[in-house]
């Protein structure tokens, strides 16, 4: 994408507003708009890297047999009220509102009523086991605060998938698996190093649930870690029994800030039996379906992301979810320069190769400037200096050197083979 | 995809809530599920229909300069009363909710008061312009009635787009160049030719707005059409000075029934000045923009397409928009057949072919029946008989017979070349 057709402007000042960095490095690099408190636009590159997060955690739900589905966020009164979670006693984060005949409506917060409600009519036989659907949905919460960005929103987008299984063992199956897939999803978006499966207290089917805790300073948890033993609790369930458990000592943990990048839980057969889900088993008898929920909050683990790699400098993208791979910054207006960083703008992204190319008319340092806000993992420099030199200037964003590098190296380092070069 | 692995069944029975044909067979088909009228979600091949139809809408709104961006539900209450568009007399389909603080919030119905806001944070000079966003999102209408299926839902996908133009010439290239990206649209979606650009009654800035509508028994609206000369107009313009201005007499129209499409409207300055959305000129004046908003709604393209096509066998999707291009439907569970069925399968796929491949354990005529029903535009059967000719026997959605052929011409059929079928 060319920079002089972006419609976006970087901003030096710090948005008053806004306490979190996330949301204020955000905003000044022009990837979201705040419109209220805990509520954000994604303007176009924003919402690039929300799609590349997507496309990561889509892949991985995929490759463990999920099934791809959109629910509505409008619900019934009737249906939650079948569960006990109508009440805004029990659940005090319902937006709600009214049909013109003065029906009761709901703002989906949660789908674990309507998915049970759907797969009722798809489920009658354990041939039919194990179903196991997920969605990428905007989940609206009334939310007394929010303060931390996109990191805790009023409205945000969350993938939640939900199991349906004929017995423990099935569910336990997939959710391992799910445990899997998120490794490899945090693994992929650069945070795997420091996100840990975090023991939690149970419900009434198991001893413990898990989360999956990023470290992160401006994370709202508190999680006890110990990194080379790869062990993390969070506090309701630091008592000896756990510890004996894991076999860990209360002495060798560490205690640190994270953010809940993921959740999964286990809802045994509680729910099919409020709301009658139930198959017929191998024996002709009717059963009720054993049903799990794992949810990753797709634009909080984006703030998770921001928080953590930026620098003094700005946002610091990992590779696979930078709104561009490349940064190509045209220095002057040069007819030679033009050319060549047009040649390299379009041999780049013919071959796949994302590229914000700024052929801005500014000074260079506004381009540099900008470069490092966006956070481009790679930046390449082309002026009447680096044509004369038959080289580009390369830097990458988590370096303070430049380089001279050749067209060979520019391929080498985004996997590009020699043919495509040509 | 296999079909065996998919969560959902067709059903033989209508449902009896549904007057709308194509939530009818929408729902017997498992694309959509019924959360309440005028609710819908979308099931795995419905949301195939829905992403497919959003590329080539996302394609032509790119190729004309379009933004992609996608903004928020939730909206504050001032800002939609610095146009007069938070009161429910001058609004009648808002739903409105309050924060915990006691604030009220709607839910977008449309988008250009934040659009204009955002902008306004961006647009500064005559250089910034003109800027062109645009965003799929899902919009909330509190409906007084919504008995049309998905054709008029309580909650649907839009894709809406805004510009700001400097003025009515750079405003007006805009316009023409969203009705011809409009027109392919329609054109690849399948119902190019049933579609008229409709005259209806401009707003204060021109003599006429235009509506995309299209040929639908189920359309909610009536047109005055000549096919011959490809004009429409609705019944707001029908008189002798438009009659006169398009050159086209009275008794030279038909009255059809049909359903819009697509809306492009030209708000002219009026909004900007309603909300200070101005810029500086060339000569250093501040001057308001000029605002357009050009609308498709992706779910009742969905429905007009299902309504339009589908017969009494089902649904029939055009080969852009379908769930999968190729029905493969292996008859039996003959280790050959099985073998074969498997190959052309994994050979589709490798080659980018979309293919529902029916290799679930039902008797023949329940695949025929849902391969119709499903509505995919190819049919390949592979049985013992098939497997023994070393041949495919392939039917045609829209034909009624069935036809011997090879590899080659599966090949041929798909647009695949020879190496690729090796």
């Amino acid at each position: 994408m060319r920079l002089s057709k972006l419609f976006t402007k970087t901003s030096k000042t710090t948005p008053a507003d806004e306490t979190a960095k996330n949301a204020q490095l955000l905003i000044q690099a022009g990837f979201i708009h705040k419109e209220m408190a805990g509520v954000y636009s994604y303007l176009p590159l924003g919402l690039m890297v929300i799609e590349n997060i997507k496309a990561i955690v889509r892949e991985e739900m995929n490759g463990i047999g999920g099934q791809e589905l959109i629910m509505s966020g409008l619900q019934p009164k009737e249906l939650w009220e079948t569960t006990g979670r109508w009440s805004d006693e029990t659940v005090d984060v319902w937006f709600k509102s009214k049909l013109k005949s003065g029906a009761e409506v709901g703002f989906g917060w949660t789908h674990e009523e309507p998915i049970v409600e759907t797969m009722k009519q798809y489920v009658d036989s354990y041939k039919d086991l194990p179903a196991n659907v997920y969605q990428f949905q905007t989940k609206l919460r009334n939310e007394l605060r929010a303060k931390s960005g996109i990191m805790r929103g009023r409205e945000f987008v969350m993938k939640d998938m939900y199991s349906c299984s004929t017995d423990a063992q099935q569910h336990e199956a997939f959710y391992q698996a799910t445990i899997a897939a998120y490794n490899r999803v945090f693994e992929r978006v650069g945070l795997g190093i420091d996100t840990y499966v975090t023991f939690a207290s149970g419900g009434a089917f198991t001893q413990f649930s898990h989360e999956f805790q990023t470290i992160c300073d401006a994370g709202e948890d508190i999680i006890y870690i110990n990194r080379e033993k790869g062990i993390a609790l969070n506090e309701e369930v630091l008592n000896d029994k756990t510890l004996a458990d894991l076999g860990v000592g209360r002495d060798e943990l560490e205690k640190v800030k994270s953010a809940e990048v993921g959740n999964i839980f286990n809802f045994g057969t509680q729910k099919s039996e409020q709301m009658d889900f139930a198959f017929t088993n191998e024996q002709g008898e009717r059963q009720y379906v054993h049903l799990g929920s794992y949810g990753i909050g797709i634009t909080r683990l984006m703030g998770v992301i921001a928080e953590k790699f930026a620098d003094d400098k700005g946002l610091v993208w990992p590779e696979s979810v930078a709104p561009a791979r490349v940064y190509i910054a045209r220095l002057g207006d040069d007819e030679t320069v033009t050319a060549e960083a047009d040649k390299l703008y379009t041999l780049l992204t013919a071959n796949g190769v994302s590229v914000l190319y700024d052929d801005r008319e500014v000074r260079p340092g506004q381009k540099f400037a900008d470069a490092d806000l966006f956070g481009i993992p790679h930046r390449i420099i082309i002026s009447e200096k680096t044509v004369a030199a038959g080289t580009f200037e390369y830097k990458s964003r988590v370096s303070d050197t430049a380089e001279a590098i050749t067209l060979d190296d520019v391929g080498k380092m985004l996997g590009l083979s020699t043919s495509q070069l040509l």
